[in-house]
């Protein structure tokens, strides 16, 4: 029998303290959500741990952790710049080792991510609750498995409006429209090292967005694509002098 | 002072013929409003020349005249069935030996298209005149050069929507809002051999959409942005055996 | 227990009968080799069916056989003229659909990859027999999962040499090394619709190269990675007149 | 007539001073041969300044050359880690907001080439001397008018070898061999926000490489490529709260 993916659902954590819309929506947190949504999708395909950034010294993240994490999820919002450099560091580079990263909503300005991508990751916002459709533009996609239909509906979302300052993507699976008319690259895998990174959009913490199925579907699905394949060739992590060439009668 | 770039405009020329209300907007062909279009942004530095689908038996392009093209421009719609395959074939061929193709709206199902994308180029699509958005989502692409802001809009288009089957662009530089729901990979980018083809949506025939200076403008762009930079490595049109291989002593 | 994935091989299956050195390589052609070294690799997870260019007016593609096929391997090389048009036509249909298809060796010119590419596939070749090195550009892909170094040698292979005419590979894995001073991008996978193709360059048909346990590792990764996933939305095989917007209130 | 590209050419500038063999090849440093052999191809095009890290507290990059540098190339190598973290920074900003970036062989380590990756950029080395071919595999890429041959060969090089940890390029336009046994891509461009950053691996300090004409045919097709094309969609540098949407009746 296979071993479960470990995932580590990484959350600032404060809105939920600060304000009440937020709590009523995540009493628990939204880590509990995400962690009872990813279960709920992947059962016994999934061990799910969660870390918080005021856990401790290193926001919950422990070398243990880090070193035991096949796929991490991670949210921020206002407290980007309270997440510690090293820590943002060995986050980054433990992707570039093989861990599988999926970046939520707001989490475009987080450190990791930001590290990763190379660019400032800049966008347009507003925040009215228009209504967003997510649509697949990669039929047959693994993300998109078990999907409904080829967009997913929001009734009331936070609208990200393009352009969005990340590079080029690998690989482009949703495309969102807003109401108010703005697009946004959604859905969005890169190869990073050994690792893969996977943004998708959907999140506003004052709307029920992880209580979605159609949503969690897709984080399930993001979870079994970025997670690390055993026994894959090595990561370099240094830059050898490696010696002996061929010899002309080799 | 260098030469200008060869286009040659082609265009189908039959719903003018049939349809009073594009005779109407168009009323020497869209080719000729294309060409005039160019013209004006483009001045000395494009020589512009024009051929239709009942020109002749080659449909107006002769092996000199593809031989002495840089840029072509492709519109089709009610007639790409009548486009003889052997000729097709001859304008894909010259792409992949370097020619710059620009793919023009319904021209999506245009043969040497298709031939060169290697799918089926389906889409949706509806025609009730509705509002479009085409963002730039690659800010300082030559494509974009001398637009007035980060969007074109449209106030009166057909939709074309989402899943587009085209192989992921090499290069995604406009993605369409449309204000019925959905959205449009509007401007598109590969290389095919030695040549650039780029497909840009706009152009329904019953709009004005060739007399708009903005999407001229990315028109002109795009013709030198396709055009092939004189003395490059040469395409090879071959699988030749190349011989003799390094000996152990060089 | 999920089901095992349904596996074609096909093969042109005419060297083993005019060629003595290649009967005694492959005494019973070359696709029972394949088919035995995916079974050996993949045991119970894969069933494995043979069809041959002579078998009859389909090739042994019947459309039954297509439609039930999730990832077909094929190898060709001295009759690719032979191959009917639209048999072709319908494998290449059947990666837009979703099939996975595996192009091999001198694959680069069968019918369906070059319909799926979009280009002449040219390359350059020699055969003296010489060393080659399949360098894994990709660390982490799940394509490479256990290999025992970050290259395979194969120390006599027929050579194939850049420009090598294909679009730019959605995912480029393996760059050769060849001793007589060349190099070739000798793994690489593109999305054509739903479906995922996977070129391996590896087979010259005088060396058992599908006795090599690491060369076939690669291949049943690749099985692996270009199946289909069950359930993902699905490809559009029409342009769809779609109807009504969104009105304004909703 | 056109305005000349503005080329800052940055470099380390320390082997020269403490390694004879490099003094001997560059007696007035590297950068100094690097502006010749641009001012040679590029003619009156090309307005060439130079910078070294020893020149001041910014490295010779004040606000204002910054400002002023349409292309910057990079060379550096034993001091990479004296180079101040705010001037990396200014630096990889720069070309996120459109300036072009040409990083030249063991810049491959360069921090402002790191921050733009998001990976570790490590590689494989060895240097004894030995024959490299840049293999170009792009054929009719801008980069590649006026070579006399698809590949370029250099008699002794020092190698790099794969796997070369960045993220997958936009374009792959050389891919190297080397007589010892490996490979390498050598020739690669990335946009990044709204600049181009081109990696060149040619470079070595103790061979002359810089006054090849064939590598410096390369350097001046880049410093054309990855120029700023002027009145371009202006690079989002901040997260504005665009305001209101589309009302319904618009």
């Amino acid at each position: 029998m296979p071993q479960p993916t470990r995932v580590t659902v990484w959350h600032e954590y404060r809105h939920e303290h600060t304000d009440p819309r937020v709590a009523a929506v995540y009493p628990h947190g939204m880590h509990a959500a995400l962690k009872a949504g990813l279960e709920k999708m992947l059962g016994d395909g999934v061990a799910v741990t969660t870390a918080t950034l005021d856990q401790n010294d290193n926001h919950g993240l422990s070398d243990q952790l880090l070193a035991d994490t096949d796929v991490m999820t991670w949210w921020g919002h206002m407290a980007h710049h309270e997440v510690r450099d090293e820590i943002a560091q060995k986050v980054a580079q433990r992707v570039r080792e093989g861990m599988g990263l999926i970046v939520l909503h707001s989490g475009h300005y987080a450190k990791p991510f930001k590290l990763l991508m190379g660019t400032n990751c800049h966008l347009k916002w507003r925040e009215v609750g228009e209504r967003e459709r997510l649509w697949c533009i990669a039929p047959g996609h693994p993300i998109t498995a078990g999907l409904s239909a080829d967009y997913i509906e929001l009734e009331h979302a936070e609208m990200y409006g393009e352009p969005f300052d990340v590079p080029e993507p690998d690989e482009l699976v949703f495309v969102s429209w807003f109401a108010g008319g703005e697009v946004f690259r959604s859905g969005c895998v890169w190869r990073r090292g050994a690792g893969r990174v996977f943004y998708f959009r959907p999140g506003h913490e004052t709307y029920p967005i992880y209580q979605n199925d159609e949503i969690m579907r897709v984080l399930a699905n993001g979870v079994r694509y970025v997670a690390p394949t055993a026994n894959t060739v090595a990561y370099l992590n240094d830059s050898p002098n490696i010696g002996t060439p061929l010899s002309p009668t080799q």
